[in-house]
């Protein structure tokens, strides 16, 4: 009996240190896998450069190997400390999780045969470990609040970029030509995005009078139709504002503790809450 | 009689499935033409890449015409289950169902004939079918809304632009001249047009110190001058959210029903409205 | 007494049809003259395209002197029309209908002479007519409000952007150096204000490491910057649009008559004004 | 005793010449130091212009030096008119004034040995001068306010910023690869940020069908993307200027004196203040 509780105390006290950033231990953990993401992702990048790769690949193969170790502690221990590990290995994170950390061992399995060209890419799958930052954003809250509640008006927004887009580009295609980079309607519509955004790399560039004249209409379009989702999200963003209004019922507070359950994982649980709101299971340290 | 009604109810059916989105017919009709539509621009897209269109000229051809069945079809259900065709016929939608459907036919009758390139743009026509996408964006209400309220502002703005890019223009053409492709004032012009809006594609580019110098006072002004459209966007937009302040009468709600009128085609009919406020013809099912 | 009545009469006609454009013969002087204008700066840029210039040259040289003629009627009839002339020919317009109308006689005198550089700016010195065109907006005072009040914010942004400009530009002259077209401080400032607005042009662009880092955070800075002058346009916008807030006092509504006052050509009369507010003159058919 | 405070008035009197712009004596010494500021800024640039430089070294070396003698005179007046020295030298324009009095003086004892290179880059620390326009920006306030309010989300933009170019600029190294510029994943990652923010310099641009296309989404990103900061700074800007909304309590106002402590340097006393809110000690003439 005394064994179980000491086994349930020691997840208990592990899945408070992983999930959580609200005790010292948790927070150290949180700032070691921060660096060791980061540093993961400086190595992958350097690796990419070919002169600094001919000169370190020792070290940078070494470094890779610690990451990845270090990745394959955290995975394991996620697992472990949570009372539904199937849960967590579909999660989003999960699978994030288990993609940043397989590549290495792929390459010790696939070492001395021909499968190069596919190693490389999954390398480039370590770069998602980026994703894993993620997880310590909460204060996007708000703007993502913001961004779901004006989806529409966004899809709308996107949908006149893209017939905008598609109608100049057939024109543009008919208009310049190939002599001037315009060799076909899809390299056409690829440069009216670069134009309508006001990216402009000049790899393509009208160079009749007409086609001048049309790129014109396009970026000066492009140049107003900016202020569209600038619109949308200020007037969003500042309806979610309204609390200056004091006359008007206010949102409700966002609660930004770190707690998650450690029976089911749901996050985001109130700031005074003793119990999971999904599952029921008691919060470490709450009650 | 009965057989008159008949027909009438065979109509009606068919109006419903073509112009409305509320039955499991209508909602299906709608799904295969935006397929369709896609499909078809998609088609003309590839047809102008020419390694593709070497390639697989001959299922390009299929496909085409495959479309060009379907819309022809459509267009001649349309006119069916109108009461007046003709208002429908010169319509915007109409005309561009029509410009939609031709070319393919076209091409029949000019083959083998000479008159080849103006056959191209006709091809090209095709790809305003992309327009036809616009009948299902009735989210865009709004935006369009703020866009029309502001338009005086916009045409004030446009107007500021064009004289800041003349003159800027004309000052450039007189700095810089020929050797850095200041060749003429128009060019100048469509120079400063996109240095303004801050697209900068570099294949013109001032050289001399001078040059430079006004140059970045344009830039500078672009960078600040997108501030007003965006100001105007955001104002009128927020204007129509005041939703927010209760104590302000709120504007009358849109109505988005897909209904249009059997007889004259009217629609944005009131959501509970029996008859078209039109011409007063009875809305299917309605009453 | 008859004869000075008349003179006066005729006069005020003259003056009606000239500076104001309530009545039938006011809107059709303004119609030809807006026509003239446009006319003349197509003509100026036409010129200036040397294989039209070379084929057309006499259509050219001809319709430059009709609208030569016209703006020379134009600028007599106006200071005939107002009674303090030297007032007019010293105003901004009145400069600017001068400029506009002489370089084609200046053409005449230097015939033949060597002053043809010289002649070539004054020649396009008539671009400047397009000035003339301000004239008829009206509905840009609103902008203009906007912009006014929050000229010192605006001051401060242009400020930081020279000074984020200049630090930044100097660090890449001495980053990038020579070989990637950082020539000197002054090419490099100039290049990071082309970043910093987002323009982009790629006639200059860094080719090291350490520049492509500094370079992508002036990008950053540009593309978070921009935020600045569009959040002080809306707020002051917003803030002159406050008529949506109806327990707030308005501000006193802009009189949009065109109205100019005969004796000293005062504009922004009341609506209902019978007397010039300026001199105490009486307004034309008002009393 | 007499002679103390004769002293003590000389240091005072000092004092208000320097720190504040309320007196005539105090206007003109910031105005004579704007511009010292401005031309030693003009002669650092001038001098990196090879051509400039090699025509007037001589006529430059001497306006260098009169700006730096300017700028000791300055540096020293500082140190002796506050009461606590050490305080001003190691404060944040205590340094900046050091910086940009100091490359002058190095030259002289560094000439003729070979630490040129160093040399140059220590020349180029004048124009951190720039920044001791800072100063002269008090209007500035309100718009660094909206910036520290809204300082987390904005952390989070550039974090989104980040993260999308990481992904984006891996994805595209392995689309694109070498043939179009897309030598490693930094530069690929450099890339992202130069077509996220709209820069679009050119140099690299995506060459195959599916580059292009994956170019298009991060470029219509971008596009959206830039809408983000421009609502948050909006919103914040708006929220700072609730005086609109009379029934709504008002921030307080900034005082905008230029007086500042004798004793310990202490800025933004409040306007009617006549001791030192941080030291206690009396300010210039105001008891």
């Amino acid at each position: 009996m005394r064994d179980k509780k000491d086994k349930r105390d020691w997840k208990f006290r592990l899945h408070e240190i992983i999930y959580e950033a609200d005790t010292p231990s948790g927070k150290l953990f949180d700032v070691i896998l921060l660096i060791t993401i980061i540093a993961s992702i400086l190595f992958v990048m350097l690796e990419s450069v070919k002169e600094f790769d001919a000169k370190y690949h020792y070290f940078l193969n070494i470094a890779e190997w610690v990451v990845t170790i270090v990745f394959t502690l955290e995975y394991i221990l996620r697992i472990i400390s949570v009372k539904k590990p199937l849960k967590y290995i579909f999660s989003f994170y999960g699978i994030i999780d288990l993609l940043s950390t397989i590549p290495k061992y792929l390459s010790l399995i696939f070492m001395g045969t021909q499968v190069l060209i596919a190693l490389r890419a999954l390398r480039l799958l370590r770069v998602f470990r980026i994703l894993k930052l993620a997880r310590y954003v909460g204060a996007s809250n708000m703007l993502a609040n913001a961004l779901k509640a004006s989806r529409a008006k966004i899809l709308v927004f996107l949908f006149t970029v893209l017939i905008v887009s598609v109608i100049f580009g057939t024109i543009m295609y008919f208009v310049e030509g190939d002599q001037s980079g315009f060799t076909s309607i899809p390299v056409s519509v690829y440069w009216s995005i670069v134009t309508l955004t006001t990216v402009g790399f000049g790899d393509i560039a009208p160079v009749t009078p007409i086609g001048q004249f049309i790129a014109s209409i396009i970026m000066i379009l492009g140049y107003g139709i900016i202020a569209v989702p600038t619109g949308i999200v200020s007037a969003e963003y500042a309806s979610q504002h309204r609390g200056h209004f004091p006359h008007i019922p206010q949102p409700p507070q966002v609660d930004m503790n770190t707690e998650a359950c450690p029976n089911c994982s749901a996050e985001r649980h109130k700031d005074n809450a003793k119990f999971c709101y999904n599952c029921g299971h008691i919060l470490n340290g709450r009650a």
